[in-house]
């Protein structure tokens, strides 16, 4: 009956608006009536989260409020989780759910048993599962016994997703543990065990829970082709320690870096209402989060107008090019597989940004269903970044100058070994930015001494860095003015000299190809082709052309496996830049809903693109697809720095003048000048000149 | 005698290092030196500047300084200066000549007549001597009569370089002068004119100082082709007013943002000394600065080690699309027409950069020869670019997260309309990032009422802003461990299936060209081409890998004019991404040395290439070139948001580890909460938490 008072003290309050993430007591509602629904059967909880309503109830509602014109009376869309659960049964069966629950009538709103073709997503208690089934496993500890491991060093197991099944193997649920040995003689638990790789990597079997094979690594180099069982037994004799944690740095951290603080005497300029209503330099929009994308950005507006619908990160994935088994399978989706929202870093102050820092919390599911908050999963800032925009009249000497301003909403998410710092930057200009950065620690192997590999770069002695992509997804549905948006494709081509069109062939012509089914294109730097998002009716008063927005896609190396491997397979969405779809609701997924253990790419942008639905001047999706071909340096060990990538969606003709002309340009009077003492044979005649 | 009694002074004082800038004493030497050379004749002076000593002599230098083994008694480069001027005879015949002066002894090292197919790059002098041509000007009066401008309205001439002449046209020296209007009625001299355009370009012959001829301008749309003169009298009409200084915005600036400091308690971590020496972060450098580009970098080293011997923006050509004559002439040569430090801003403490700022300053040189200093032209501070690296340990939950600090190299120029933002910057991390940024006022010529236009976009009623391209070439001069480098192009590429080398299919490998002899080469996103600047001689200890740079070439659109007319034949730099070439002294132009009026590249980086040169183990130096085709946005006027290129030059197993794995990551303690009040409906069982 909890549930019940739940509800009736939710009905009692103001309902929260459709985007705000659920409550506890909201998710524990839903808990309770998936309990009722499947009493006396063992239950375990993945997710419990926000369902976000159908467009075509929030849409209405969504403009009614930027309208101001929202009633108590209006129409509101359900509050409804989405509860993702397994219900086991005695012969140790597990059957995948994914169940709706309208938490304001504590009533079930859908059941669906998921084909068992398909896995869910992991779990962290998965996770853990196989830390101590590896523990538990006699064969485990024979198979260990066969190395020599100094004195002091001891187990460490890194759990991660079984990958893609080869075509021969079975599709039960597997989990595999990278093994690492870590020097505990400095009693330190964040010593770096990735510089101690050990070639055996344990496999679970999730129903069981108990490990049924130990898969054995390569570790030779170029003139051992793909053959094992090169080591020696003992393993770690040439690797070497590599720390990152400051106290444990032979020689410490450098002196010689001064403070640089960013202070906001008047505090920040955005305001966060409503629990996720930021508003800031006429930008307005909402944060979401969910397990799987991190956070996602809502109803852009600009001034009134609106710009996007939904923004967020939609997938990525990280195939490796080690070509020894099983390797193959070493290829993870951190937003299908972990989920970006469930891995997110909780952020701390003063360490993942500087200045005003509004935080975002979040939840987590526990395997009874208990949920909790996850604090400071987002951060929401400010930022300069640089000049603006300056112009000097050099007939008088006047420069005006302004900053460039942007509001940035950051989260960092870590999969074992790496991190990734995602954000979206909304600048001055009516710009949108989305920034990747990738960092953490690259993935090593076991190499044996003395030897060099065409699978990566030996990058701290006896750890191989193998080779790998990072190929993201980022799913833009756009709002261009409306929902009735067209895609454009932009180039700029040369012009054959003609006494008509090009005398003296410096005219070049702009080419405009309107996308007119959905479908995946590639970027063409070489034409500088463009991807514009226009509103064909809505004209600019100025320019006479459609409204519009655009970005220019980053022509990053596609995915490298072969085609028909199930590298490839699992991952269609690598295989074009860009992709524009029909709007559905719910397909928000660029590798499909079920990327875990998959070998085919079910449900995903491809399958979406390959309707062939009409997509002009209608309500649509952009998906844009950028990667990194990371081929590890040195210097990427023991942790990278950050490789950047950024997406830049800038207004094209959808404001009647630069909307940051208004940016004030007075002097930042807090700046300081540095003065160096002049050098002996400075010129007398121009002290402190030259 | 007084130049002399100087040259004695400069003796008795220790010696400026060999890349200090000439200081005022040390350039009226050389002038004086000039002046007594043509005793009698009339001389304007164009440039007076330090000429760089031969690397055979400033290379040992560098490294006895760098290895702290300078003696009083190690051999000196001469301190030599360039002067560039013109001897004028009766007869109005001008001699452009180049001469080099010795300034500590006095003595003349040299003196070239320049071919007269060449023009000397333009003095603003020049431009003044436009306008007043065009106000004593009977036939420009004339002209100008058949326009009504409106009340309070009144002409303003923008000097322009001629561009490349047709190929009938003589080569005597010309400039022209585009015409707008400005609105005086506001009394306020900043009052934005661009908004005006006139359909006249008058055209000015340097050597009589006379307007010889005035070009009409077309002003039609798409219906007119090539026509002119489908203008009406009212000219201004329709135009309309766009102002961007802040006093004259009709709504004023923004209230509502607050103000963000940098501060910096105990000051910058960089030290500046002798004049041009910078060092910070294990980074060691020099600041050099010149007419021709602006600030260069010199001499770079990372703790000790010699990484660039030399670094600078090379070229910038900027030609325009429009077909109709004479805008085929419209294609400025940025450093080598007008001159990046001829043009360079006097920065502003608070403007253009926030934190502690250290400027320095430069010469200009007037047509007597007079030297006077041009204070702050360049700035050095330092910027906090988010975060540098982060790795969580999921199992402890320590998160060791480090800021990503860069050290930047500033100078900004104005052209015109046009800005452009030029930064170098250094990183913790061993990289090194050259960025433009483009701003300013596009270029606008006047367009009939209702009209719309191949040639470009209104942005503006009555001003259409043409399309163009900005190409940029930046000169690396590198010193990986020493001088005796080698390029190799690395890329990845897929591998077929096979049993032995690929059986999943993951497979891809990783393959590497050198570049034997000089030649210009191609961007190649699709196989992730990246260019590698090693020393085949030196190992990296981890990877036996040589040590290495490297960067990865954008693959933007090249020039688009046709091959074979003057835009493209005397922007030969422009046909590749990469040039290689064998280092000379002096071959520091992408355009080569004479861009002004130019039909043809001459000595540029292409001719560089042509001679083939072993360029595999040896000197070398390496060119990049990258561009933005700019087909105006209305949200680009009145001053256009910056448009940013980087080019990240990053140690690839130069280093035994990243050098940034030292840097603190201690909390930054002036960071502060920003706290929301709870909403309504908030759950009050997790009060502030969700």
């Amino acid at each position: 009956m909890a549930s019940l008072q739940n509800v009736d003290m939710g009905i009692s309050k103001p309902l929260p608006h459709p985007l705000t993430q659920l409550s506890i007591t909201e998710a524990h509602v839903a808990r309770d009536v998936i309990l009722q629904l499947h009493d006396k059967s063992v239950l375990d909880f993945r997710t419990i989260s926000l369902e976000e309503p159908p467009k075509a109830q929030l849409q209405p509602f969504l403009d009614a409020e930027a309208a101001g014109t929202l009633t108590a009376g209006f129409p509101r869309p359900a509050r409804l989780a989405r509860i993702s659960y397994d219900v086991v049964s005695e012969n140790k069966v597990f059957k995948f759910y994914e169940s709706t629950v309208d938490v304001s009538t504590g009533k079930l709103v859908g059941q669906e048993l998921i084909d068992p073709a398909h896995h869910a997503p992991l779990t962290l208690g998965e996770f853990d599962h196989l830390v101590s089934a590896v523990w538990a496993s006699p064969l485990f500890k024979e198979t260990i016994a066969e190395f020599n491991l100094p004195e002091g060093f001891e187990i460490v197991v890194e759990p991660w997703p079984y990958g893609g099944p080869d075509e021969d193997e079975d599709s039960a649920r597997y989990f595999q543990g990278l093994c690492f040995a870590q020097d505990t003689r400095n009693g330190n638990p964040d010593s770096n065990f990735y510089a101690y790789p050990l070639p055996l990597i344990p496999v679970m079997d999730a129903r069981t829970r108990e490990i049924v094979r130990i898969d054995r690594l390569a570790t030779g180099g170029k003139e051992d082709g793909l053959a094992k069982g090169t080591h020696s037994a003992n393993i770690l004799e040439h690797c070497k320690g590599a720390e990152y944690v400051p106290e444990l740095l032979a020689n410490g951290t450098r002196q010689d870096l001064k403070p640089l603080n960013v202070s906001q005497p008047e505090g920040p300029s955005f305001t966060v209402t409503d629990e996720s209503l930021v508003e800031w330099q006429k930008w307005r929009f909402r944060v979401g989060f969910n397990h799987r994308e991190g956070a996602t950005i809502h109803d852009v507006r600009y001034d009134g107008r609106s710009v996007m619908y939904r923004l967020s990160i939609s997938e990525m994935t990280v195939p490796y090019a080690d070509a020894r088994a099983p390797f193959q399978r070493k290829q993870a989706f951190d937003f299908g597989d972990g989920g970006a929202g469930t891995c997110a870093n909780n952020l701390e102050l003063g360490c993942d940004c500087l200045g005003h820092i509004k935080y975002f919390n979040a939840t987590n599911t526990t395997a009874d269903g208990t949920v909790t908050v996850s604090p400071n999963v987002v951060c929401l800032h400010e930022e300069d970044n640089g000049i603006g925009w300056k112009h000097t009249n050099w007939r008088t000497g006047r420069a005006v100058v302004t900053r460039n301003r942007e509001l940035v909403v950051q989260f960092i998410i870590t999969l074992a070994n790496y991190e990734y710092i995602f954000a979206y930057k909304f600048d001055q200009s009516g710009g949108m930015m989305v920034e990747t950065r990738a960092t953490g620690i690259v993935s090593v192997v076991n190499i044996d001494p003395g030897k060099t590999s065409v699978y990566g770069n030996v990058v701290s002695p006896g750890a191989l860095a193998q080779n790998h992509q990072h190929i993201f997804a980022v799913r833009m549905d756009p709002a261009i003015d409306g929902s009735e948006n067209t895609v454009l494709i932009e180039e700029s081509h040369p012009v054959p000299f003609s006494p008509e069109h090009n005398p003296a062939g410096n005219f070049y012509s702009i080419q405009q190809t309107p996308i007119t089914t959905s479908q995946g294109l590639d970027a063409a730097p070489q034409h500088n082709r463009v991807v514009k998002i226009v509103n064909k009716n809505k004209r600019n008063p100025i320019s006479g052309k459609p409204v519009g927005y655009k970005f220019t896609p980053a022509p990053t190396q596609k995915l490298l496996a072969q085609p028909g491997s199930i590298q490839a397979r699992r991952a269609q969405f690598t295989n074009h830049h860009v992709w524009v779809t029909k709007y559905r609701d719910g397909e928000l997924y660029a590798a499909g809903n079920y990327t875990m253990q998959s070998r085919d790419e079910v449900g995903g942008v491809a399958d979406a693109a390959k309707r062939g639905d009409a997509v002009e001047d209608t309500d649509l999706v952009v998906w844009n697809v950028f990667g990194l071909t990371h081929n590890p340096r040195v210097e990427d060990w023991p942790v990278m720095p950050v490789e950047i990538h950024q997406l830049h969606i800038k207004p094209a003709d959808f404001f009647s003048a630069n909307p940051s002309i208004d940016v004030p340009s007075n002097k930042n009077l807090a700046s300081k000048l540095v003065e160096t003492k002049e050098s002996c044979c400075q010129d007398t005649t121009i002290k402190g000149k030259l």
